[in-house]
């Protein structure tokens, strides 16, 4: 009785990752509640953005411009590339403000079970950035899971005798954490990477 | 960092509900990956969306056609109106497959918070559709809440004298529930409207 239009919408929206079929169908009701305000600037949008963003040939950030306004900005240290999993890893590192240096998106982790190995992770390109860009020193921003870890020693052996520096993030617990909501991982992982005080 | 029109994108998803920054941001990521596949569509469904939905004008349905296609119906019941809150739960009401009769949205429920009396629902029109259109049977199917109360019980002193007979939902005990997850208002109503077995 929705109709194929809306039938479409729901369906479509239901794809976005923290909506269900459900929440999905309320959001598609919304947005036809909502039509001059929010239905049609965010068609608007989404064709812009289909339209404008690209990823970058470089380091696989999105961005309106390829190369990237990072991988374009000569204030940024081109020395330190920042490895990350996903864009989304690196606008959370942008969001610190505290990195001067560029990145490498890999587009995924290591998974046997997908079938995604060190040619689908774009590895050989990051090794050959290196060579070839004068990169000295690479921090391995992978996450703290298993599959991270594992993609970021895959990354780390590649890298092997090129002469860069390689490191990871340190491990422990959060700013603000209580130990208390910690798992025991990570309060493990505090304690041997313990500092002088 | 994120460019402009992921910005954009971004505020806009985070408006939908459901969908708080952090989630909007996760969701706008997903899009720009699936590019081909979920943004473009998605695109161009709510652009159709956009074009064709209207509202329906004798019941207040979102359509493609105006009247909407449970007013046009003729196997439709014309002589019975249920009356919803909104589009939701006139979809809600439609899923069961139960109903046989047509519809009309409120558009939303009393609330003297924000401003919303008898006229902004329509009320009037609702009378007036009654008397012109030989309406006589209407099932007042607004929301089990204090809100929904209300507005039922003013529709229902609207409509009196009109020769038209008011019955509003049955409250009880959810097909399925069980008594120890329900709330003590819904058990009290169960057994307050008990039947003979």
């Amino acid at each position: 009785m929705v109709g194929p239009e809306i039938e479409r919408l729901i369906q479509l929206l239901s794809r976005l990752p923290g909506l269900g079929p459900r929440s999905a169908r309320r959001a598609a009701l919304h947005l036809v509640d909502k039509r001059e305000v929010l239905l049609q600037p965010l068609a608007h949008v989404l064709a812009d953005v289909a339209d404008k963003i690209k990823t970058c040939a470089i380091c696989g950030n999105y961005d309106s411009v390829d190369p990237c306004s990072i991988c374009a900005d000569t204030r940024r240290d081109g020395a330190i590339l920042c490895v990350v999993e996903d864009v989304g890893a690196l606008w959370a590192m942008e969001r610190t403000g505290a990195f001067r240096g560029r990145y490498h998106v890999l587009g995924g982790l290591l998974s046997a079970l997908d079938g995604i190995g060190p040619d689908e992770l774009g590895i050989p390109k990051l090794v050959q950035r290196v060579v070839e860009s004068g990169v000295t020193e690479i921090i391995l921003a992978t996450p703290a899971t298993v599959e991270g870890q594992t993609t970021a020693h895959l990354v780390a052996d590649r890298l092997a005798g090129l002469g860069v520096a390689v490191s990871g993030l340190a491990h422990g617990v959060p700013v603000g954490g209580s130990l208390d909501y910690l798992d025991d991982g990570t309060i493990s992982a505090a304690l041997r990477a313990r500092r002088a005080f």
